[in-house]
């Protein structure tokens, strides 16, 4: 085992530091998000912070940083209120990765990566086609975290389309089987496969297995 | 594929909906955080919100829930302003689960779960012996969320310590080969497997394998 100290970590070279750290918190969240201007300009950007804030309402967040990769992103966001989190699929990681390319505003990553853009009845944003798992929001806050000028931007949930093959009968959408990939640090992609699912823990009780 | 709108979610027995929603953010990282208040009582507990922040300074937050199971971490915090994010591996994964548990205040997790405290020079809170990754905090800001009442709390890491045979040449920490797992909802545990790392997305350039 090796132990960095705070003073350590910051003498490390900044490009290695950016990936140990950004490999901490553990298996990530990969999400497509998708928006629109009021121009009728498309984007989509790969986040690894979607994280969930509540069910009750029903809210999801993520944190943005003051780049200009996401800039479009957080622009079209203030402009309509609306986006869209579509998870990512091992089918499509990697169109996926390619959508973080600093493409210029008038590109849509939809046609840069050959995503197709989808649409529903009254909701504005554009949704991934190819994923399994799409959300609807509507921007109910953006939380600024001064400590490092990033935000939190948290959606109410509007709609939700997912397969209902992977539904089971308490609501709990697998993941896994449906191949959503999650991630660690900033460039890798992951495979994932059920170990278990447990009974809600209680003192002095043994766990039981969910089936 | 089905579609829900939001008011057929609202309709929704409340915890068939818990457990959908909590399912739609994708992959989370699981981790345990150690804690111990003035008296030396040490705390531990699950939380599946854990997020990257920033490298430059290292920060790492996590969503807070008005809840009794992680009010103890809370005031523990407050009270002494660090605490230790450990990783959960799928060797460890059961007892983590049962640190959700409504412990007493005076019963320590640790010992209730059988995981053991381990503790570093100079730094108060608890570590979790048998994570392989571990990361001492102090608390770098408290963001109230308005919208559900929960907070997001930030620490600021001090140090860490991690098995440098699975840190790759640029900084890079696998975390699936040492079986560190990720989870879906509220429940299911789930092992990973990396299917790629890619270079920086650049328009017009193909993705490099990164080996």
């Amino acid at each position: 085992m090796k132990t960095f100290l705070i003073e350590e970590l910051n003498d490390l070279d900044k490009r290695y530091r950016t990936n140990l750290i950004n490999c901490l918190s553990g298996v990530k969240s990969l999400n497509l998000i998708g928006t629109k201007n009021n121009h009728g300009q498309s984007n989509l950007a790969i986040f690894n912070s979607v994280v969930h804030i509540g069910a009750h309402p029903p809210l999801m967040g993520f944190i943005h940083r003051p780049t200009s990769v996401e800039r479009h992103t957080f622009e079209n966001i203030n402009e309509t209120s609306f986006f869209t989190i579509n998870s990512v699929t091992a089918a499509i990681h990697k169109q996926a990765h390619q959508t973080g390319a600093r493409y210029e505003k008038s590109e849509s990553e939809f046609d840069e990566v050959s995503l197709t853009e989808e649409y529903f009845d009254g909701f504005e944003a554009p949704f991934v086609q190819e994923s399994p798992l799409k959300i609807g929001l509507e921007l109910a806050d953006i939380i600024p975290i001064p400590l490092n000028n990033t935000k939190l931007i948290i959606g109410r949930i509007k709609m939700l389309t997912l397969d209902e093959k992977h539904l089971r009968n308490d609501g709990f959408l697998s993941l896994s089987d449906q191949g959503i990939v999650g991630g660690t640090g900033l460039d890798s992609y992951l495979s994932t496969q059920e170990i278990g699912r447990y009974s809600y823990a209680k003192p002095d009780s043994p766990l039981d297995d969910i089936k």
